[in-house]
């Protein structure tokens, strides 16, 4: 059986995860702490990250760049990058927007101070950051809204990498609370037809242990 | 004619140039200063980032992650992902590594504070986080070494993009004059050999106004 070696706070787990779903591919969970440096984790991805897949005949496939791309080339049914040069581009583009830009501005200020600091060790949250996460995610939010007045996905007229990228990020921060929905009219209703999607439904149903999040989370109609 | 929009020192845009020279393929190179935010490029790049390819049909290509895959699907000559699926998952997680897991524990640390930050008015470097750079740098440069006592490439046998995103990353450390090369001699002779191929001449040969290279940078027996 392929497993996946996931932690179900973080974006980049999710995003292989709907990704598997949506491509109708079966995988084992394993839920890691990464902070706990578990040896078979190193074994597997030396850098001691999520998500790892080992695939049932022995590959292993580490980390959500090699882990999407991978996907994509092993499996051509329910392509998600696009069918010519240009719009497989623009997924990428917007991969990275949401993986490595939107990661740094609102994820690793919110996620990270409010519940990895903890985790690894690390004190307190620093309310600074916490304050510019919460002024960076409007920016994302309204680009979000640019994109969906002139497409119908984030990437063009097909679904793709780019919605699970994005919906996988914002996932986490509306776990957390800290998605203002209601002044981002656009981007909540691309968020919700996202969210409906049966590949989206196991990640909403995850909490985790002494955080919980909001009632609208886990609702398709919020 | 092909064109790209680069930051001579930025780690990606030296990985895009280093490709594009190892696949045979020209293009015009446009200097960019990401932190003066020109209209033009951000009508290029929403992101305000470099690297930029613009291909002389029209098609643009946005980022290091976008521009490197499309460069392999649509030139087939030269191949520099490997050829299984094997190889291609160590190579990306390798350039993965780099451009990610590099990035953060140690090009933000030096370029960043030694140089980026003066560039984007945001002050004097942060001595704490060039310290950091200088400690983290040591395990990389360890992790070269431990990978190429085991491979002839960082990837495994064939010179790939996992080697080219390590030397750009480590070229633009070396240009600061932070590479402790002599405690470190297998990546050393790993470096020199990345060094003396012809797609890293160029790179060897930028300099950036106000700070000079230590003698050894573009020396290929340093």
């Amino acid at each position: 059986m392929r497993t996946l070696h996931h932690f179900s706070l973080q974006p980049q787990s999710r995003r292989i995860r709907i990704q598997l779903r949506e491509k109708k591919l079966d995988a084992e969970l394993v839920a890691e702490k990464p902070w706990e440096r578990r040896d078979g984790l190193l074994r597997l991805n030396p850098a001691g990250e999520t998500p790892v897949l080992a695939e049932e005949g022995g590959l292993i496939v580490a980390g959500c760049y090699a882990i999407g791309e991978y996907l994509e080339e092993a499996y051509a049914e329910n392509p998600l990058l696009g069918a010519d040069p240009a719009a497989r581009a623009e997924t990428r583009r917007l991969v990275a927007w949401f993986d490595d830009k939107f990661e740094r501005e609102v994820t690793r200020n919110l996620l990270h101070e409010k519940l990895l600091r903890r985790l690894y060790g690390q004190g307190g949250p620093d309310s600074g950051a916490i304050r510019a996460g919460k002024a960076n995610i409007k920016i994302h939010l309204d680009y979000i809204s640019w994109l969906t007045e002139r497409r119908n996905w984030l990437g063009g007229n097909s679904f793709s990498l780019a919605d699970i990228a994005a919906a996988a990020q914002l996932s986490v921060i509306d776990y957390l609370g800290d998605v203002d929905w209601e002044s981002h009219g656009d981007a909540k209703n691309w968020y919700a037809r996202v969210k409906s999607r049966p590949s989206f439904r196991a990640i909403l149903a995850d909490t985790w242990p002494g955080t919980q999040p909001p009632p609208h989370y886990a609702d398709l109609d919020f």
